[in-house]
This record gives C-alpha cells, structure tokens and sequence, in this order.
C-alpha cells in the first residue's frame, strides 16, 4: 500500500501507530499544560457528529439541556465520603482569584454530580418533579500523571447526564434505557463498535455509585476500552444533598438518582477498533467527509466534471469534499485521505472520463473499481451501507475470534494478553481480582452466560467474568 | 394583565425586574461559588438555539470549530504585554494539581488567544497555510466582584473565533465581515435587536487588539449593551508567538490576525430588549417553544382537539409544546407561559370547539382573536413572522426615540440617564472620556454620521461617538 511507511504498523509497536495516526490524521495534540489536549479542527468534526448523534438520542429520551458551573466549593465534594475519596487525587485546585487568596478554594469539577444535586434539591419538591432528567456538554478535570490523546487527559469533554426518580425502580429502569437505546446502540450503529454491556464489579465501580453499568469495546490490540458507563446512584446524593420530594401521599421521601456519560475518549475508540496501518477507516455514519471526490489532473474537463459529480452528492444527501489540490501529488493526496479515513473517493482523470467512468475506492477493503459516471451516486451510497456495516462486522468477527472461554484466573490473565476472557464470575473468589491487577488485567465487567447485559437481579457469582487488558 | 403582580415592573425599578424574571421564567440561577451560574434547561435551550443559529454561519464562512486547553501556563499570558495587564486583575489561577502544588501555576482561559496561537505557530508554516480560520465554544472565567446573570458572571460559555491571514487588509476585512455577515445579521434578523455597529476607542479596546470592532444594543431601559466585539489584532501575537509564514516569494513574515466572540451574554440582551412586566417576548426565530397550544379544559374532546392541533403544526415545521396540564389552574399556565415569553399562544376549550374556533394569543401585543380550527396552523405561522418583523421595529422605534444628537460632553451625560447621545467625536478632545465614565457614562462606539459602520480609514475626530450607560 503507498501508504504504508507513513505509520508504524499496528503489529510493530501498536501505541507508537495510534500516537503517529492521532498526529498525522491531524486529530489532536498535547497543550502545553501537562495532560491538556488540543483537537484540531478534523478531530473535532469527527466530535461534532458524535455530539449531534447522541444528542439527539438523549433528547429524544426526555432529557434536557443546562449548564452548571466549571468550579465546586472543595466542601460540597467532601458531603459523599465515597466520592470524595474516589476524585481527591485528582482534582485541581484554584486557590487565587480575581488577583486575591480565595477564603475556600474551589475544585476544577471532575464530574458535577455534587453541584447538580445542590441544584436539583431546590428544583424538586413534589413527585410531580419527577422524573427529573437534565445532562449537560461540559470539559471536566481530572489531574492525569501518564496522559494519552483522547484516552486519558486532564481535561477531556464529555456529556454527563443526571437525574432523579421516585423509586429505586425508575432510577434503574432509566439507568439501562440509557445504557441500550443510547449508548449500545449508537456505538454498534453509528460507531460501528460492538460491544459488551454487563455491570462493573464492586471493586470497579463510580465513586459514590451503588451499581455502575458498563459498555466495554475491543480494541484491534485485544485490549478493552470503557466506551461510557450508566451509573445507579441509590439515595447516597439524594441524602448528602437533602433531595426530597412530597410523595403522592404527602410523605417525604428521598429521590432515587443516576447519572451517565460518554466522553472524547470515543475518538480513541473509533481510532483503534477500526484504524489500519494506512490510518483511520471512519464507519460513513459518523466521518465528516463520507465521500471525497478527487481530481486526478484537472486536463480535459476532469477538474469540471468531478466539481459536478461533488455537487450531485451532496445534493443526494452525502456529505463530501471535492479535492482540487492538483498542485500537490496525487499519491500524496490519496495518502492525506486514506489517513483521514473518508469511507469512499472518487477519483476522476482525463482517462478515466475517455472511458464515461471514474473510479470508486472504498477506504475499508482498499477496493478501486471502475464506476459509470451516471451511477456515481448511486454507488457511492450503496458503498457507504456496505462500508458501515463491513467494519462492524469486521470488529464483531475480531472480537469474537479474540474471545476465548476459561475455567480459571491463571488461563484468564494468559488469554488476557491477546483479548478478552470470559470466567465464570464464581471462580474469581476473594482474591481473583487482586491477582487480575497484579497481571494488568481487570475484570471489565459482569455479563450473562450468552455475553449480554445480565438482569439486575441475578447475584454477581452467577455471571461470567469479562477479563482483559484495559485503557 | 393577569401577571402583572408576578414581577417588579420595569418602571418601578429594572435591575430588580431582570432579576424577577431571570428567576421566574427558570432562565438560570446563581451557582455557589461567587460569580458562577446555573443555566437552567429552559434558559439553556435558547441559548443552543442561538449557538445553532451563530454556528450554522460561522460554518458557512469557512470557519472551523476545534477545542483548546481550558488551562494555560501564566507565562503564556505574560508574552503579549497588553494582554496580561488587561486580564490579570481577573484571573483565577490554579496552583494544586493530583495533589500536588504545581511547579508553574497554570490560569483558568479568561479569553484563548495565547494559547491558540501556541498551535496556530507550529500549523502555519507557508502562504498555502492562510487563512486559518479556527473557532470554539468554550467556557472562559473571568473573575467577578459585581456578579448579575448572563452580564457579568465569573464564568460564561461563548465562542471564540480565531483567524490568521497573509495581510493587514484580509484580516481586516474578516474581522469586519464576522462583524456584519454574522453578528449584525443574527442579532438583528434572530435575536429582532437592532444594533449600532462601530469601533471602540482606544480607551475601550480589548486588551492586545490594534482595532476592536462592536455592536451595541439598546436595553429598554435605555441603556447599552455590548453585544459582541470583532478584533484587529495586528501583528503583536504573531510576534509575541512567532506565528510566521514563507510568503510567495520565499520571505519570512509574521500574519496579521483577528480574533471575535459572544457569549451567554446575549441571553441578557434578550431578556431586556424585549422582555416586559409580564415576562419575556422571544422572537420567533430564537424561541424554543414557538407555539404553546394550550387545553383550557379537557371536556368535549379538548385535549384530543389539541394534541391533534400541536401535531399540524409540529408537522407544519413550529415548535410546538402541548399544554394539557389542566389539574393546574388556566390562569396560572397562562401566567407561566407568559413569563416564558412564547411567541404565539393557541388556547382551545370546550366552548371554542363548539364555535369551530380556537383563540390565538400573540405574546408580543397581547391581542386575542378567534380562528377556525383549520386556519390555525396558516394563522400561526402569520403571526409567528409578524411578532418576528414586530419585535423588531419596535425595538428600532424605542432607540430612535431615545436617541439624541447632541453637542457638548455635558449634554451627552444628560442625555446618556435615559438613552444614546449622538456626539460628534471630534467634541471630546483629551478629557471628555474621562468625564463621561466619572459620570457613569462612556463611548459605547463611533460610529459614520448616518450612525453607521464607519469607514476603517476614517480619522475617529471625524467619527460620531455613540455615548451611553452601558452594562
């Protein structure tokens, strides 16, 4: 491939490729403040359909849109004794302000669990509040020591969604709706991930979580990454906040909370469950450019026709860029785009247009064949369904040759250093999670004997163990 | 009017009435630590119905939107010498991070031209590299001693464009193009506020610009509002953070530069352009809920007549909310949407229906009139565009009205306690801004003699300033 020496390939040295593709593809780059991330503008179009997509799920679940503030007084994190002790070490602290020592300091927020609840203690009164459903976009802090782009940062974006319920019932009924009709399903639809939602053992549980829900993807390293959690608050908040409504019967009682996020670590996600060695390969659902439309050499009314063929496109609804650039090479524009990861080009030449045709290359198979030009759009769109459900497929296929069943936490930790292994959750004992972290691995979550997301009700020993490296 | 004991009037004391209705109509709230805010989900969906507006044009002028660190080292800030003298008295600084104090404390982004331009030196490298044309919407922190929701907080969300170019007059001319093709027409044909478009003096230039570009709003109090700024910013940045390029014939220059942003801000201008006793008046254009279809009682097949109706119209293209919350009061729903400031109101009840009408409420002139069941969705629509066209003439007819020429630096303070001043720029000389701002007063901008954007080459003592209190 010509692309091949502008990456490290993934089997050399597999962190090395997704530093040199996150920094080639122009994704992101370290800020001058340790752990801090810039997203350039291709890395952020790529978040801003990722946005747009969830956002509309979440809207279309009931919650709304607000804003809380960036700073928490240091004491109001203290008022939950797990949450506290869960974000101490990582947070950042302002202790000067407006050129003066601050009589409190406040906390950088690492998540706004604490000040939301502040809020919703005055909002809610009567069960007539309830449900009460709010997320917020927001930049969140958490100090990071070994910061990775988009996978670990200091500050990182996210969504973070909270809300409170009359039952512990409704509480958990919202929790898993947002975990499968949000979250699963735009990672397996739009993302063109599959992955395995269980629940998070104890020992991996949010800080100030009495169930944490999990979705775990395979990266094409072996490893999991942790894509977005839905998290059952219990009445932990709702005590430490004082959040309480008037029931139907005039009784006080305490609401039920969740709270749910997904962050810019899906960029890292989508980066290493599907990139190659020539660089990302976007699933058409979520690229900014799903089709690029590139003039060979603008002679003889290639530069024209393919400008034609752009626009008939977009107006069938497909978003695309015309490259023009004939000043730069065309081996090294087809190197720019495949590193891009744009799902299908067209090319167009002179000698192509001889012909009545142009050349259709979908970026996941690295197939060129010849198209008609009355029937570019027709089989650009046709290659974009094929190409979103090929790489889902592909990843399915990955994981589940990845995956193997064990007996035991020594056979765990072993298959662990090349995928997932999946452990009856009752031979993990007291100490099997102890020895899983001492080897690098970790018990990424519970799920049910056939890998889906368990009943609630089942008693974690009865499940089977997820084990596997993780980011 | 039926809510008219809901809020101080506007007569009796405004401050007080912005606060009311900030308050009541669930816009935002204050946040615990001095300064800060809650954006309540109802005050938030305007604000992203404006983002969507601002965003959507901000693309189609080949801006790009990426994401910067929210921390910036503070010797980045002390690079460019105007800049730090401007923002240091407002900075919150962080100094504790992971537990540990920091070796250089790090600043919370007040604004993000320096560490923009950190990016911006390494991504220019050649003419081909220009423009560039980059912005964000971010949270910035602003420390805050006289704290007032939307128009002065310690934190605020805004955008942030940033763009450099390959000479003085193509960063002029984008700094003035954001000013007219993005600002002057969103808030005039969106947000119905008609606005003065002029440049600041040097007096109140942003702190490391060569020329600061503004539109000025006024208030129904008669006072002015900045509404959003357009900077010049020379060379200085480039230089201070060596952002050069290799023009055509091979030599080393440093790029000429722009920066421009609103913010939450806008949301006050909003609510005191328009706003009156009995609550908000959106435009149409920017209204989440365009039209509330309200079911006075639910007898008679009501509340079916109504949903039916909110359907038409939600097909019809309106934002429409059903209100069939007839277990509270008619009265009060009525008072509630009121302060909500829903452009136009469809009540239908049981006595309406008989008739083959419902009554339609247009919020900006609180006229009431029947219209038959199959009109509403035509008469809708007619109202919401004459309620947009309204707002705004009457904005325009209230600042015409309010505003006065005049000729002396005495007079326009005069003039200033209930309005603008018209004064020719030239009548200042060395004391006069300096008077006007003991007096409570100051340039809002110099504007043309016809009170517009003037000429860039024009002398500002051949300028009118625009004088007025301002928030």
């Amino acid at each position: 491939m010509a692309s091949s020496s502008v990456l490290t390939s993934q089997e050399e040295d597999f962190p090395r490729w997704y530093q040199d593709v996150v920094a080639k593809a122009e994704l992101a780059e370290g800020g001058p403040v340790r752990g801090t991330m810039v997203i350039r503008p291709y890395g952020y179009s790529i978040w801003e359909q990722m946005q747009a997509e969830i956002d509309r799920r979440i809207k279309a679940a009931g919650v709304s849109n607000a804003y809380f503030p960036l700073f928490i007084p240091e004491s109001y994190l203290r008022r939950e004794a797990e949450h506290v002790e869960g974000f101490s070490p990582e947070l950042a602290v302002v202790t000067h302000g407006g050129g003066k020592v601050l009589e409190e300091p406040v906390v950088v927020r690492p998540t706004s669990e604490t000040i939301i609840n502040a809020s919703f203690a005055k909002w809610i009164q009567s069960y007539r509040d309830l449900p009460l459903l709010v997320n917020q976009w927001a930049n969140v802090v958490r100090w990071e020591l070994r910061p990775r782009l988009f996978l670990r940062t200091t500050e990182f974006l996210w969504q973070e969604g909270h809300t409170a319920h009359a039952s512990e019932d409704d509480a958990r009924a919202f929790a898993l709706e947002v975990l499968e009709s949000i979250y699963v399903r735009f990672m397996s639809e739009v993302l063109a991930i599959p992955v395995l939602a269980g629940r998070k053992t104890d020992r991996e549980r949010f800080a100030g979580a009495t169930t944490t829900w999990t979705t775990e993807g395979m990266m094409r390293d072996g490893k999991a990454l942790q894509m977005g959690t839905s998290h059952e608050l219990g009445q932990g908040f709702a005590r430490a906040f004082g959040i309480t409504y008037l029931d139907e019967g005039g009784l006080e009682q305490h609401v039920w909370q969740t709270s749910w996020g997904v962050s810019t670590r899906l960029m890292g996600a989508l980066v290493m469950a599907h990139g190659d060695d020539a660089g990302l390969r976007l699933p058409p659902a979520i690229a900014p450019v799903q089709v690029v439309v590139l003039v060979v050499r603008s002679e003889d009314g290639a530069g024209d026709r393919a400008a034609a063929l752009a626009r008939e496109l977009a107006d069938a609804g497909m978003r695309v860029e015309l490259d023009a650039r004939t000043d730069t090479s065309f081996g090294r524009r087809v190197v720019g785009w495949e590193l891009k990861g744009a799902p299908v080009r067209i090319e167009v030449g002179p000698r192509d247009l001889l012909k009545g045709e142009a050349q259709l290359v979908r970026r996941d198979l690295s197939t060129k064949e010849p198209v008609p030009l009355d029937q570019v759009a027709h089989s650009a769109r046709q290659a974009l369904d094929a190409a979103q459900s090929a790489l889902y497929d592909e990843a399915l296929a990955r994981r589940q040759a990845a995956t193997s069943e064990v007996t035991g936490v020594e056979p765990a930790i072993e298959a662990a250093t090349s995928g997932f292994a999946l452990l009856p959750a009752g031979l993990l004992r007291s100490g099997g999670e102890t020895q899983l972290n001492e080897a690098g691995a970790s018990v990424r979550c519970l799920v049910s004997a056939d890998s889906t997301l368990p009943d609630p009700s089942t008693p974690p020993e009865d499940l089977t163990a997820v084990v596997a490296r993780a980011y």
